[in-house]
């Protein structure tokens, strides 16, 4: 296990240290959870009070906040930095290295040098993997596919053909890029599948959740955007389009040819109708259901979703409706009385 | 890539040119991307306004739309056509051919000498795989399992033991079919569990979404009725019965022993409580949840699900929640002042 | 198959017969199904109506339950007692015996000599599996992680490294656990990877349905306590804990450190917010979203989910709307009228 003086961690993150800067910290941990031998930190003014009564050994703190008795990695912004000291007490990666005898690797693929395959990967036939990208075990890349720089494409993920992965994309564990999209022409009671001759691109810096489904375009693309996240089991149906910087929690799904802006962020089990759009940096609450476009800026929530304002003062309404059926009744029996 | 004359396009889809038909087309693209080289269409009204605006080259219209200036293949059904064409211009598909050496298939079993199995594909004992069907790359067939003829399964997908697939079915990549249901007798704390002996019987021309989830029968089987359609990542537990025609959106839930009827229509994000019936040709609406049995021919929708116009008269009502506490408001006041 | 007299099913159930004893059956079928050969049982009140018409050669009933003309097994919990039939009945495991020449299995593991592993599984450094357990085809044990005694790791699980699994855990197809979780500092519109250096910690007697997926801590541990039942896409964010025998059904979803207690159960398709409790023995009705603590043995139900009593009065309340409007109208008529 990694240890470092508290000189050592103001200098990975650009702080100081208020109090004993030579001692030594080998682990991170919880604020509730550490120990002397620990460093913690917090950025959420609601746990500020466990500052008096953690056992922590030092705390990496923001501005502005106290922590007496302490010693105190003081930065600009403790979360960031939190970040970055998560990454020096990190274990080794559990990558593969180099290719394994047991992958597969189709006679015609692209394969840089010092790109890491496992084993029962499949490269089919002319796929490319560029410089420093890892194919766990069990993944598969589908002919003509191409991933990236410094990518970790997990354990049986599945990406099929002619899809687009940008540099440093992390796709995580049995997620799927580039499933035929779901359409179908239905002619007296038979439903004729519609053929999926487009493909996915994923750009750079994207993370794909565990388990998500991303579905390739009927014609062109499903496009999703630099920088994105997306969280465990999002389905993206055919030809949606994430804007850069996009944020989706758990299991959201999207229906086909929906256009979503940048800086977005969904809260999980949002759904959104197909074919409308929402603007750049809007923000959708949690289970939300969309049924039509939104303007960029805008928060919204509830099923179905509204301005998230106009969905709170419905939601008041709602809960005093016991009290104006009462009122109601006051006012019939008042009147009763008026003859 | 396939370049074709209008002439023949309306050939292979019974339609008739306006226009020149030696025109040639080399591309299949959407009306707002089609350039001169491209033949697109329109089957929804609402993009008819950009016949005038496109650049395609040519058009699949039906009857009754005019696109002057445009050379038109004229067709009865233009989404039916454009999927007859989205074919003619796919690119070769990208599936196995013949058995690969890197392949598990177990001694007993019944594999047809047309059929391809992909690297790291295991076909277990006693299992059977017909004519034309493509097991993809890391795909498990499991004990006693059949595919039928003209199937594809995708990679990594996992169909467990004594499940019988129809013909022409799509299974596509990380779904799985045939895992146990959900069952527990629970005696002082302790949840034992139910053994799940019954198993899974999927009908003809089939498609299940990427990283779906269908559970065998605890007794008996779990039905997927011929045609069915199911989109990503929905789950279907013990003992459900989709009738024939049905088409189930993604992250669907259906809980177990229902038993939906044919022609079935389910928005994304629906979920259905267990042993319940939805008949022949019900609609529910996206992320509906439905409590109860609902008669055939009815479109529900809501939380809880309701018939969709109560649901929309009740959203009427809470919408104009506000303006009803005014009148109250007004009415007390008026009778407060008349004492 | 299996046949018994019913002399021995009671004797393997603690229960007795009356009717034949000697009376053999073949299978194990629902009551509507059931034939002269099958047993079959009623638990559920609502089916008793069937013993009348049902074709079964005997059935299991608890106390109180007459069935006129038939062979009854009496026992003391038909639920029960029918789970222990249904093993009785069940066809052979269909799991891998052996060590497969075709798994990889890396050179520092610990794999019990009474383990299984199947083709193109994969033990990797350091990790460990205990006796009995089997490692179905395709699933990837990550470095360093351990699975406890008689476990059944599906085919295509991903288990990522460091991860404990308990004693008897069932994880099924395509599951993942060990993701990592979702945590982004975002930094002028850059959003930075927040290493997940934790673990998870699965207990005894788990089962972790198909196509879920579980997340490790962030730092420490994602925990799901002994005797939790979690259904298939399930999501569980990182620093989630689940206390002992907890059920959650099909596509919950729980964000991250969310602390759940002992005992709770979930409906399918709930959601539950971030940094929140749910007390011991808490059930909460399917598809709610949950915004906040729950206290301990409450039952929640809507969205957003409030005690089940006043989701239900409000659900009436939103019911008569129409007829609320109606009376506010007469009111307004009727003092209209007297000016």
């Amino acid at each position: 296990m990694a240890e470092y003086t508290l000189e050592e961690i103001a200098a990975a993150v650009g702080g100081t240290v208020e109090g004993d800067q030579s001692a030594v910290v080998s682990g991170l941990s919880g604020i509730e959870e550490a120990g002397p031998e620990d460093i913690t930190f917090v950025a959420n003014p609601k746990y500020e009070s466990l500052l008096k009564i953690t056992n922590a050994g030092a705390v990496i703190l923001g501005e502005g906040v106290d922590a007496p008795g302490l010693n105190v990695v003081r930065v600009a912004d403790a979360y960031v930095a939190f970040a970055r000291v998560l990454a020096m007490f990190a274990p080794e990666p559990a990558l593969p290295e180099g290719v394994s005898d047991l992958a597969y690797i189709a006679a015609d693929t692209d394969v840089d040098e010092s790109a890491a395959v496992g084993p029962f990967a499949v490269i089919d036939a002319g796929a490319k993997v560029a410089a420093r990208s890892a194919i766990c075990s069990g993944a598969y890349i589908g002919r003509g596919s191409s991933v990236g720089e410094d990518c970790i494409i997990y354990p049986n993920v599945t990406i099929r053909e002619r899809v687009t992965v940008g540099d440093r994309a992390i796709i995580h564990p049995n997620a799927v890029v580039g499933s035929d999209g779901f359409g179908f022409a239905t002619v007296e009671g038979v439903h004729h599948k519609i053929p999926q001759i487009g493909t996915v691109v994923v750009g750079d810096d994207v993370e794909i959740g565990a388990g998500a489904a991303i579905d390739r375009g009927t014609m062109g693309a499903t496009v999703i955007g630099d920088g994105c996240k997306i969280d465990n089991l999002v389905q993206i149906a055919h030809n949606v389009t994430l804007g850069k910087g996009t944020i989706l929690a758990a299991q959201v799904g999207i229906a086909g040819s929906t256009k979503v802006g940048e800086y977005v962020v969904m809260g999980g089990q949002v759904g959104l109708v197909g074919h409308i759009e929402v603007g750049d940096r809007v923000q959708i609450g949690a289970q939300s259901g969309v049924p039509k476009s939104i303007p960029p800026g805008e928060i919204w929530f509830g099923y179905p979703a509204r301005p998230i304002m106009e969905t709170k003062r419905t939601e008041a309404y709602i809960r005093r409706l016991g009290d104006l059926y009462a009122r109601v009744k006051a006012l019939e029996k008042k009147l009763e009385e008026k003859g």
